[in-house]
């Protein structure tokens, strides 16, 4: 009997090619799982992330579904699934899903964080998942821009995707800036994401803590709906998928 | 003129053979810091560090002392150490010191951390850092046992050096048994350690934790002074030297 599951996931994205499955390379997050799976269950298993992860980008909470004929109860599944995975993937929980449940058309909201390490002070433990920008940011100036960005906008100017026809509206609920430590971390929630939207909207803030944009820049970026008004693709290593909403 | 320098440093130890330097090998913390140096100020430089770590042990606050014929200011001095060392070896801090400190000699007091990772879920983004133990553990004994470490003792059981004659009375301080979420962090300080002491300690507590001993063993342990009725040695990468006192 097919049925239908939900896999929650955790991982460093430090060595992968980003989420999807790119050909037959074997170095993408979502080839490992089909990998994985179709030894596992012994049959063809397609699973449907969230949302792609760019490569080098981390998820800490990335959902996936993927339908299996299979009498194997969750838990032991799960086990499997653990027991085969690197350890740079971690399967956080497996649950059977209602049938019509998908986790990227399902999807409801997303939540990601970029962390920036701001400090000239070294971040040995944590090197892999923050972005080290030791320059002076005026988080003030970057609170008033992130004002700017909630509500439901074309969100063109703040992705490097093509669009082809395609809406590039999004709602985008709350920007959050909080300053831990040596960290300046931002956190973003919206119902969905462009291509490299969150690394654009992080570079452009940080081009306004720096200094080098106003920041009153965001409404003209809005309107522009050109990329090449925006700041840059902050890089991959500091984005990490926290949650999705369903 | 020779000055006299204080340095502390974080690093992650996985990579290295430990702290000490030994013959030519290049994998050690200090053969990095000891070449560098060298090189950096034109001069054979003798770094001495409160104490050795482990091959695979971490450290958030190790502390190290150097002479040096040098009229570089500190904050010149650190900049090129912080860009020349490897990532995952940060200098945090480099200040003159006393003419008569000396980061082994003078240190009066050490805190180390173990980190126990005691759940069956995935530690993807800590992994290099934590020990995983998914079995359970009686936390209650671990902590009863804990409280027949602190003080005086020799703690030849607890070491797996030769002493050829060497004291091996230590004081220590503190054993703090914290649950942090999966984590089991287990806090040690003490006014010096022994080869592989936090680690015995740390076996021996786990062996408690999970019912193989009993809690009332520290004392009969204490007493036979013989490694072989102490606890496995912990893997070396739980444990992280957090702070030296001086």
């Amino acid at each position: 009997m097919e049925r239908n599951f939900r896999l929650t996931l955790a991982y460093d994205g430090t060595r992968y090619r980003g989420w999807q499955r790119q050909g037959n390379t074997p170095d993408t997050i979502q080839s490992k799982l089909e990998n994985l799976l179709g030894r596992l269950l012994g049959q063809n298993v397609e699973i449907h992330g969230s949302g792609r992860t760019d490569a080098g980008v981390h998820a800490a909470g990335q959902v996936a579904s993927f339908r299996a004929d299979t009498d194997m109860d969750c838990s032991a599944l799960l086990k499997a699934i653990r027991e085969y995975l690197p350890e740079d993937i971690g399967a956080l929980s497996l649950e059977e899903a209602p049938a019509r449940f998908h986790a990227r058309l399902s999807a409801k909201e997303k939540t990601y964080v970029y962390r920036v390490w701001n400090s000239d002070v070294p971040c040995v433990f944590e090197r892999r998942y923050v972005y080290i920008y030791p320059a002076p940011l005026d988080t003030d100036a970057m609170r008033r821009a992130a004002e700017d960005l909630p509500g439901r906008h074309d969100f063109s100017a703040f992705s490097s995707g093509k669009k082809k026809g395609r809406s590039a509206e999004r709602a985008l609920r709350s920007v959050r800036i909080e300053r831990v430590g040596e960290e300046l971390r931002i956190t973003y929630t919206g119902d969905g994401f462009l291509y490299n939207m969150a690394r654009i909207l992080t570079g452009t803030l940080l081009e306004i803590g720096s200094g080098e944009r106003p920041a009153d820049d965001i409404g003209r970026i809005f309107q522009s709906r050109s990329r090449a008004e925006a700041g840059f693709t902050a890089p991959a290593k500091g984005l990490c998928l926290m949650s999705v909403r369903y």
